[in-house]
C-alpha cells in the first residue's frame, strides 16, 4: 500500500515562496556544495509492517514507523542520493564527531490528518528555515529547504498508514543532522548524516493540558548571547536535565529560565513563554520575549503571534518581561494567562511558579483558561484545516500545507 | 601477544587515595547503582591486527588501535560486564539521546612509554573524578573511578604495542560516555554506554610549539555561569567550531574566549590559558582564571600550578585577568608569556593576539619561550619516569603512575 501510494506521486510539497519565504536565503550554506534531489531517493521497502500502537496513554517518542530517511554527506563526494529505507539502527563510529562534540542538530514538526482525510504539515518550511540556520551555526553542510521537505513528504507518503485518525494524536516528525566525522579533534565534519525519523503520538504531557508548575531560579542559564541558544542544536537540551530534575525536587514539572541579574522571563521547560497581562501601561497585551539570540524562535510562537495580530483584539508584543513584573502584575490582578508553546504541546498553560521561595500562583480559572483553549482550538483545527473563525483564508493557507 | 600481557596482570591500577582524592566523593552519582567491575571483564581479542602507522606527519585522532572497551548501562540491569572488544563501529538507535540532546561526556588522558619501557598514565584519577562529575552533570550513571581506570589500565595493556615508543609520541585515551535512550523527549536516559577508543598521536598542533595566534572577540562566548563549562560535555564543544573558523577568516589560529562585559580571559581554543607577568603589584606571577564555574578544570593546568608553586619562584595564582589588565601590561612591557596548556598539546605559546583590530603581540623570544620549554620538559620528563629538577621525589610520584 504505502509504495503505491509513493508511486503514485501525490501533491509535491510547497515551493518555499508559497509560505512568503525569502527565496534569497543561501540554502547551499557553509560548505557551497549543490544539495540533494528528492527525485533521486531511493526507496528501500520494510519487508514487515509493524503493528501500530494504542495512542490512549502512548509515551512520547517510543514507538517509531517502518520506515527512515538517510542523506549522507562527505566533503570529497557531497550529497548522497537520499534513501528512505526500513527503520533500523545507524552504524556509528565511535569517533563521531556528533557524540564527542555535540555536532548535531534537530527539528520537530507534526503531520496531521484532517476529517477529509488528507495528510498536512503546518508551516513546515519555517522548520526548513531555521534547519538550515542551525547547520550553519553547527558547520554542517547545507541543502535545499525545498529538496529537504519534499524528501520528507515522501517518507510520510510512504509511511501515512501511522498518520492516526485521531483528532488529538498526530505524526511526529523528527529531522537530526548529525557531524560524523570518524576523527577526534574538535573541527569542521568531513562527514555528516541527515535523517529523519517518525512517530506517532498523542498528548505530550501526560497531564493533559493540566496547568504546569515551574520553579524559576537563576541558578541554571538555559542560554546566553554569543552561544547557541536560537538555534535547536542538542547541547541546548542535554545541559537542561539536570535543572528539569532539581525542579521536579522543588516540586515543579519545568524550569522557567531565567537570564541576567533582572531575572528575565525567557523559556519555560523546552518550550517558548508568552504572559497574556494587562501590561505596566495598563494596556491588554500579550507578550513573548524578543528573538535576541538566546531564544529559540518557535514556529508555534511565530504562528500565535501571527494570528493573535490578525485578531487584532489587544496589544501583540515581543518584549523583555522580567520576574519583577510577573510579580508585581500578580499582586495587582493584571495577570490573566501565562503559557509555554511549542510542537510537541502546542499551548500548556502554567498554574504555578515557585520563585525565591514563594509560589506565586498564575491564574487559571479552569485547566485550560479561555486564551489558551481558543489558541489550541484555532491551530488544531488549522492543522486539520478545519474552518477557523478570526483568520482570513489566505493567512490559513499560509499555515498549513496539505501534503498528501 | 596482547592477550599474553593481558593475561600476566601486570600492576594494577592506582587506588584514588593514592593520588591524594577524596575517597568519600560519591561514585554511584546521581542513579546510585552498583559499579561495573574490573575483574568480571570480558575479552574478545580482534583476530586480525591493523598496521602501525608512521607517527610522523600523523593527525591527531585519525588512527585507532585494535580494541576498544565498552560498558553499557540501563536502568533496569544496572551496569553490565565491561567488555574489550575489536575496534569498530557501534550500532546506535537513530532517537539516542546523545545524537539529539547531547547527553554526552568525554575525557583526554595520555598514556607514554619511558626509557624503561614501561607505560605510565599522568594523573589519571583526575580524569576519573571529572568524568564522574560530567556524568553526574549529564544526568548519566555513576561508577566506581578505580574500576574505570583499571579497565582503562587492561585495555592499555591489551593494545600496549601501539604506545610509540618516540619521545613526542603517546598513546592518546579517549574515554566517552553517552546516552542511549531509544526514545524521544528530553528526559534521564534509560541506557547508556560507557567507551574507551585509544589513538596513538604524535605533536597535537601542526605548528609544532610553535606560538599560536588568537581572535580575542566577545561576538562568541565559550561558557556561561550556570551552564556546563565547567565540565567535558560535548556541547561546550560542538558550539566552539563556528567561532573557530570566524577565527581562522581573521588570520589567527584559536580563539580567546572571553567572558563579561569586562572581557575577562577564561581559555584559548580549547586549552586553558596562563599568564606569567610582572602583575599591576609589581610582582612575578603566573596566572590563570579561576575555577567559577566557566573554566574547564584541566589536569594539565592543575599540575602547572602544583609543579610551579612546589618551584616558589614566582607567585602563582588563580585570579582575574582582563584584556584591558593584557593591553597595559603590554603596553608597560610587564608580559614575559602567554600559553594554552592541555592534555593534546601539553603547552602551547601564544604570540599574538587580535583585539578590536589591533594585533596585540606577545613577547615569544624563540619558538618556545623559558617558561613554556621548562614546563613542556618537566611534564613531558614526569610522564616518562625521567629525573626532574626542582620537585620532590614524593611530588613526582604523585603526578604519574606505572600501569604496565
Amino acid at each position: 500500500m504505502a509504495s503505491e501510494a509513493a508511486a503514485a506521486g501525490a501533491a509535491r510539497a510547497p515551493r518555499r515562496e508559497d509560505q512568503g519565504e525569502d527565496p534569497a536565503l543561501n540554502d547551499v550554506g557553509v560548505n557551497s556544495v549543490p544539495s540533494f534531489k528528492a527525485e533521486d531517493t531511493v526507496l528501500q521497502l520494510s519487508d514487515a509492517k509493524k503493528p501500530k500502537p494504542e495512542l490512549e496513554g502512548l509515551q512520547f517518542g517510543t514507538v517509531f514507523t517502518d520506515h527512515m530517511l538517510v542523506i549522507e554527506w562527505s566533503s570529497e563526494g557531497g550529497w548522497e542520493k537520499p534513501r528512505i529505507q526500513p527503520f533500523g539502527n545507524l552504524s556509528i563510529h565511535p569517533a563521531c564527531s556528533a557524540m564527542h562534540y555535540a555536532v548535531q542538530l534537530f527539528e520537530g514538526m507534526k503531520a496531521y490528518r484532517g476529517a477529509d482525510g488528507r495528510v498536512r504539515l503546518f508551516r513546515p518550511m519555517l522548520n526548513m528555515t531555521r534547519m538550515l540556520k542551525s547547520a550553519n551555526r553547527a558547520c554542517l553542510p547545507g541543502f535545499d529547504r525545498g529538496e529537504l521537505l519534499e524528501c520528507i513528504r515522501k517518507l510520510v507518503e510512504v509511511d501515512q498508514e501511522w498518520v492516526p485518525q485521531s483528532e488529538s494524536a498526530s505524526l511526529y516528525i523528527r529531522p537530526t543532522f548529525i557531524g560524523t566525522e570518524p576523527s577526534l579533534g574538535v573541527k569542521k565534519p568531513s562527514r555528516a548524516m541527515l535523517f529523519v525519523i517518525l512517530c506517532p503520538v498523542g498528548s505530550y504531557f501526560s497531564t493533559g493540558t493540566k496547568p504546569v508548575s515551574l520553579w524559576a531560579d537563576s541558578k541554571y542559564i538555559r542560554a546566553w548571547r554569543g552561544g547557541t541558544g536560537d538555534c535547536k542544536m542538542g547541547g541546548n537540551y542535554g545541559a537542561s536535565i539536570y535543572a528539569q530534575y532539581e525542579a521536579v525536587d522543588y516540586g515543579c514539572q519545568q524550569v522557567l529560565w531565567l537570564y541576567g541579574d533582572d531575572h528575565q522571563i525567557t523559556e519555560v521547560g523546552t518550550m517558548n513563554l508568552f504572559l497574556y497581562w494587562i501590561n505596566e501601561k495598563g494596556e491588554e497585551e500579550l507578550a513573548t520575549p524578543p528573538l535576541d539570540g538566546i531564544i529559540l524562535p518557535g514556529i508555534t510562537r511565530q504562528s500565535i503571534l501571527d494570528i493573535t495580530r490578525q485578531w487584532g483584539e489587544f496589544k501583540v508584543s515581543e518584549r523583555y518581561l522580567t520576574m519583577a513584573d510577573l510579580r508585581l502584575a500578580l499582586e495587582e490582578e493584571r495577570v490573566k494567562e501565562m503559557f509555554g508553546s511549542g510542537t510537541a504541546c502546542v499551548v500548556s498553560p502554567v498554574g504555578r511558579v515557585l520563585y525565591q521561595g514563594e509560589n506565586l500562583q498564575i491564574p487559571c480559572e479552569s485547566n485550560c483558561p479561555p486564551l489558551v483553549s481558543r489558541l489550541l482550538k484555532e491551530l488544531t483545527d488549522i492543522q486539520e484545516d478545519e474552518a477557523v473563525y478570526g483568520i482570513s483564508e489566505k493567512m490559513k493557507k499560509s499555515l498549513h500545507t496539505a501534503v498528501i
